[in-house]
């Protein structure tokens, strides 16, 4: 080995020789093909494991700063670094042993395969969780009306197998049907009661969807607890209570979280994914895909919405991860066939006819429909949610259980929202011919009753939805909204199989065979739940996928893609963005949305921070060196070669500095008054021929002079940070941010620092230009103040009540409006993070302010 | 307008003096939010708009640059300035009219909704080009059988409208069959010989499938004229030629290639896109899409193949722009109904058995074939392909019409090779209850002879594959694939079939219910395609969803799923990347591949040109300043202060050099001793405040100095180039070029020039290290050598024979041999360029040579 290095050595020079007279292509093409390594040497190879040792403590660190965002520069060259260690370790092991034992092939093939063998429990894990839950979800909401008398774990369906509809073994609670009603609010009342009491005191994070902070964690955020154990195993649990509590909530957002949750718990026990936040991120892209196909029993669509909703950058090799991931998960899920009707696709249906082109005129309303109806749900779901920071904040239980038995108590009178949301849009898909017909829904002579009732349903609906979404409780978006969707296109289908029917011999109608039927209005219902939930979250692509894998109606294909089409159109000219992304903008997460593209026309140098705190490589004292990193919070310092040029050498993140301070100081018992060194070790060279006086990799090689009063921090330093020119325009900056991702990124002119500049620095611009050009009055805050008098007091008259109605029964009962006194961690973190933005959801201005807030304690 | 500009810079000098105190956060929080503009000042505008006239004529120039790439980061700001420039235009029209007007609003739209407009357009366009296309290939399948008495111009299916099979109006061309065959095999020459005689003196670009090269482009590189409107026509005049031809090639990949021609063409006619090669890129993405969506009759599939194999980038945007492009064309195709079906469904099929688990096991070999078959035909036709560039690129014509005439003659004896490949697969698909029954394919007596039918069509087709693909007329290799797959599948499925009949009672096929059919062996089929086409393009996501579009069989998603992951995962074993992937090596297009992954573990510096031809800034005389740009053929050249500290200053693009050297000799009248400036006008400034100094874009405003002895080129130098730390990895300076996609990046060191990196340059590199990597003997020559002489004598044999039948009917005949005196200037090019790899398809050098040879002329 020490030959070999040598030998490279005398080549390398060589090399540098004659590179000074040829022409640089020339001489490159002609000479050896791979550059040596001045890494050969032992010592050096020892000095690089050292370095890793130190990078992996750092890494486990950073895992645990909440609220900061991952550099995937960095993080890319330091799994670069760990690769080519393993390689050249490999390497030595074929020099020294002649060829591979079997310990070493199948160590080899376990690094290799590590991806796969993560991906494959993930997938797994996701399926059973799905199987469990369906099975759960299915007896709780049967529990709500009756037990199976052969066994109390049975639902309906399983008590009765293979009885058409209903068997004697399943009885309902009682022959009472008030009393069976007021039973069933209970249990409403009882589950969500379960359900927010659990997320409440013991994974505040396991409320809502979820989607919108994993995009931001999938994009590099960190976010602590937010996909740990403890909120995986309360998603699991609260998910079926809250769903089988009845609120206008669904599964998919949530199955998105606890996929994600299950991926990044697995990943943990895995060298690869502990050590590399970066590639953690991929499982995390995949579990997502998983976690929709399972939901839906639509792998490629899953992949398809992980693609086109959750990454932020999307690479092939994540769409083949998640295409495996969702595979597993869907093929355990089907293995274990948990409703056993062997079946993926949710909602079968059979089309018989095909559409018709005069047809697309409807089309277009359904479209319509679904793009106002995303545009009108954010808007007014992000005023509730405003509202419900503001002044909700403190009674999550009492709000959840209120709105379950408000829910309860209301939809029972309307046929459609009576039924459950998958069951009812079953129903609405349904073809009249063949049988199924539920309610006289396809009775001519019902027909306006019909469409009176789905309108009401329609409103309803979308009003509770409203509402009810960001309780906290698990709690999603999809399912309602396709059933909100659903309920409009039957009745738009009802109306034009009216129209067709009182006018068949119009020339609108003459593509219609005479004397069949020619409208199929379950087709309009598939195509309005297509509409809302493309209009919800403003997604084209895996809509249409998703819809075909729900229901198989492939000859809708080109009908779907109208649809979606329309309300993709719709919903550009009146939103901003799905409600995922504009929850990530209602809470500021520094998230640079890669959908939207900006013309600011400014450069670099008017969003970059101009004064920054950069320390000097050379002379700064240790204790001056703690008292700069104490003063501020800043996530890392410029280095430079002295203040007054201020030449760029390099940059240090603030984990790394208290690291290597605290290292300094426990292993060289280093004084205050010694001196700090920064500079990279390649300085001393020529900088016009970097490549023979510099080492190959990111951080230098560990450095052995350890004299008492000279500390040398140059390992830790990233000598090659990102750097720009302040005329740079602000765009490009941003693309740099968006694609390549690094935490930071330095403004240089001609060598020198000028300036520095964060993802949240361009984020706060971009809000300034928004309010600026789209100025809105923060006007809302006097309606809240009186609805929220009006809650108080309506929630003062029944804690009233319900006190004398205590002391009349002689009970102590809990005070369920009680704030509770010992929060977890995450709460608090939580409510500090949401408080701030509280005011006024429409305002980019206080949004600023938040992330001002919050930049005081991460800005760099 | 120069009231509100006063305002403006007064309050930036408040700006900038605020600044020098207050610390930045706060400042840039409480200021006012819109950051004053220097070019609110009219004359200033003027200079803007000048200056983008300027660009345009620079743009225009541009485009025609042969085999040069996009730079995209300067083309994004252009853009950028432009939209500016507009707002700004927009802006003051207000201010002066108070209200928009009906024109203005009309203008606005229009610009707003251009890109909607050329989707539309070009959707529309391809969807009738495809319907044209159908029907035109229907037809001349059908002549070469026989003709219809009533009207020629119908094929046998509109002749014989209703009837069932077959008609009287339909005339074989002859009751004796041995004068049909040869009929048949007379016209498939004639075809083969139009086809490749329009293709070569008119569009040579039009040959093979294309796809390799869109990639390319599709990435930013320039290939003149393979996008042009010859192309498109003869594209699609030769397609239905070749395909009627009979040889074994499919429309998918020449479908792709005449959209995207569709494509390009259409918005040249449109400002936004003539100017803006960047944007145009979107809208080749979207047609792409619309091209597979059209081919399969799967727009959704079409989508997602664009983004999977044709798009280096693809952000959300032109993933909405695709899903467009494809609704339209698809629609249009739906309209025009070209086969009078109403489906867009290619090959409807129902399935009505579920799959059984154990059936996995033989999924698991079917996926193992499409991965080899992949393997096995991507390195034969590799190498065929480097003996037909030896040898006989010369003889393109002879070579098509020998390969049609030896295919009608070898497929001839097999019924699944005597029929159209679509048809076949059409065949092998169908279950085997329902009445359909081709040629006894379900009778179980036939069981062993349509195993070995079935095998030997398999590898008949594979061998006409290789040998085929690549020859000098429109062929793709998608159908193809997939009919080799289904023959194989189809193989395996009977085998099971028959497996499952031999021993029913097995524990084994326990899962099959007794005394009914239990294995559809046309489901083998379906799944049999799915992998040969994933096997061929390595793609994954993309196949699930075509093969869904194509047949409707949803139940069958895992299962398709599951081959296909299988096929992924060997052909990831045993290949280097899909068939596409593997041409664009092949041919050494510049073109990083974002599906690999990495590890070279050097910096940048190890890579880059050190050796480089900078220009100072200052005083350097126009005809030195000429002599450098005629001594070198670099692409453009860095700007430094001066030769010895070789500060860096900016970049000037070699066309936007020649450019300003005309006109300033034309303008004016510049002596050759005139100096040349360089420098941005900024540099006077104080460097750490260049906010206050700097203009906002990236191109200087116009100076006013013409003095007859000085010529500024300041306005068109790039001041702001990309420039990274010689130490940066080379990974991630790769991941630089793929992501934000500069034309060059610059080594930059404390502010000085150190070097220069092009894509090439990595790419050279890469290739270098492959080689060391795998040295692969360049073994073949000798054995290519050898056919080539068998090929020459039995060519020389042939043109004696047809000399001599000639002379003995006095024709003077066409003599096909001669290669052609009069070369189109694109076929000269290209042969120029695939010319120097001939020698081996699998050597590294022979590509870095090529590379090296094109490097000299675009090097940088």
């Amino acid at each position: 080995m020490n030959r070999s290095s040598s030998s490279h050595s005398v080549r390398r020079q060589q090399l540098n020789r004659s590179s000074s007279f040829a022409p640089s292509l020339r001489r490159r093409n002609t000479s050896v093909s791979i550059p040596p390594d001045p890494e050969d040497d032992p010592a050096v190879a020892q000095a690089v494991n050292a370095q890793q040792v130190i990078q992996e403590e750092i890494a486990e660190i950073k895992r645990y700063e909440d609220f900061t965002t991952i550099d995937w520069v960095q993080d890319a060259a330091r799994e670069q670094l760990r690769r080519k260690a393993r390689r050249k370790e490999r390497a030595g092991f074929w020099a020294r042993n002649g060829r591979l034992g079997w310990r070493g092939r199948i160590a080899e093939a376990y690094d290799a395969g590590q991806a796969w063998i993560v991906v494959t429990l993930v997938g797994a894990a996701i399926g059973l969780n799905a199987a469990f839950l369906n099975i759960v979800t299915e007896w709780l909401s049967d529990i709500k009306l009756g037990h199976c008398s052969t066994a109390f774990y049975l639902n309906e369906n399983f008590c009765c197998w293979g009885a058409e509809s209903g068997c004697a073994e399943w009885k309902r609670w009682s022959g009472f049907w008030p009393l069976n009603y007021l039973l069933y609010i209970l249990f409403a009342a009882l589950f969500s009661l379960t359900a927010a009491t659990l997320v409440k005191f013991l994974a505040p994070y396991a409320a809502g969807s979820g989607i919108s902070e994993i995009k931001c964690i999938i994009a590099g955020f960190v976010m602590k607890g937010f996909l740990g154990s403890w909120t995986l195993v309360i998603k699991s649990i609260g998910l079926p209570l809250a769903i089988a509590s009845g609120l206008s909530i669904g599964k998919e957002g949530p199955s998105v979280h606890y996929a994600v949750c299950t991926g990044n718990v697995i990943s943990r026990f895995f060298d690869k994914y502990r050590r590399n936040a970066a590639k953690t991120r991929e499982i995390l892209s995949a579990s997502a895909a998983a976690g929709v196909g399972v939901a839906f029993g639509s792998p490629i669509g899953g992949v398809l919405f992980s693609l086109e909703e959750m990454s932020n950058y999307f690479p092939l090799k994540t769409m083949w991860r998640s295409y495996f991931c969702a595979l597993v998960a869907t093929a355990v899920l089907a293995a274990m066939n948990p409703f056993r009707t062997g079946q993926l696709v949710m909602f079968q249906v059979k089309y018989d006819r095909s559409w018709h082109f005069f047809e697309i005129l409807f089309y277009l309303i359904i479209g319509a429909f679904g793009g106002l109806y995303g545009a009108f749900v954010i808007k007014w779901n992000l005023r509730v949610q405003a509202f419900r920071k503001k002044y909700l904040v403190k009674y999550p239980i009492v709000e959840s259980v209120t709105l379950a038995v408000a829910t309860a108590i209301i939809c029972y009178p309307n046929m459609f929202l009576r039924i459950d949301m998958t069951e009812s849009m079953e129903i609405l898909f349904l073809e009249c011919e063949g049988g199924h017909d539920y309610d006289e829904l396809c009775d001519s002579q019902n027909r306006v009753r019909m469409i009176f009732s789905l309108a009401i349903a329609t409103i309803i609906r979308t009003v509770l939805v409203i509402i009810s979404y960001g309780c906290k409780v698990p709690a999603g978006i999809f399912v309602p909204s396709m059933a909100i969707g659903a309920s409009f296109g039957r009745m738009v289908g009802i109306f034009v199989q009216h129209l067709h029917e009182s006018f068949p011999d119009s020339r609108f109608f003459s593509a219609c065979e005479p004397d069949v039927p020619c409208i199929t209005p379950g087709t309009y219902a598939f195509l309005g739940a297509a509409a809302a939930l493309s209009g919800i979250m403003h997604i084209t692509v895996s809509v249409v996928v998703i819809m075909f894998e729900l229901t198989g109606a492939l000859t809708y294909i080109l009908p779907t893609m109208i649809v979606v089409g329309i309300t993709k159109a719709v919903s550009e000219r009146f939103g901003h963005g799905g409600i995922a992304d504009r929850a990530i903008w209602f809470n500021g997460y520094p998230f640079l949305d890669n959908k939207e593209e900006h013309t600011f026309g400014v450069p670099v140098s008017q969003v970059m921070a101009q004064h920054i705190v950069s320390l000097p490589a050379t002379g700064l004292e240790l204790r001056a060196l703690e008292r700069i990193i104490n003063e501020n919070q800043f996530q890392g310092y410029p280095i430079v070669e002295d203040a007054t040029t201020k030449t760029l050498l390099g940059y240090i993140g603030r984990t790394e500095l208290k690291y290597a301070i605290d290292r300094a100081k426990k292993d060289q018992m280093a004084p205050g008054h010694a001196k700090c060194y920064f500079s990279a070790s390649g300085t001393g060279g020529d900088p016009r021929t970097p490549s023979s006086t510099m080492p190959a990799v990111t951080f230098d090689t560990m450095s052995a002079t350890s004299a008492q009063l000279r500390i040398d921090f140059s390992k830790f330093i990233d000598p090659t940070p990102l750097t720009v020119h302040p005329r740079l325009p602000l765009e490009t900056v941003m693309e740099l941010f968006k694609k390549m991702g690094p935490r930071v990124v330095l403004i240089e002119y001609r060598g020198r620092l000028t300036g520095l500049v964060t993802v949240k620095d361009c984020l706060k611009y971009q809000f300034k230009v928004e309010a600026h050009d789209n100025p809105q009055q923060a006007a809302s805050d006097h309606r809240s103040e009186q609805i929220w008098g009006v809650m108080k007091t309506a929630g003062g008259w029944v804690d009233d009540r319900l006190n004398v109605l205590r002391r009349k029964i002689g009970l102590g009962g809990q005070d369920i409006r009680l704030p509770s006194p010992t929060r977890h961690s995450n709460e608090r973190l939580r409510d500090g993070e949401w408080g701030n933005t509280a005011e006024d959801g429409e305002d980019g201005d206080a949004l600023e302010l938040e992330l001002e807030d919050r930049g005081r304690s991460e800005a760099r």
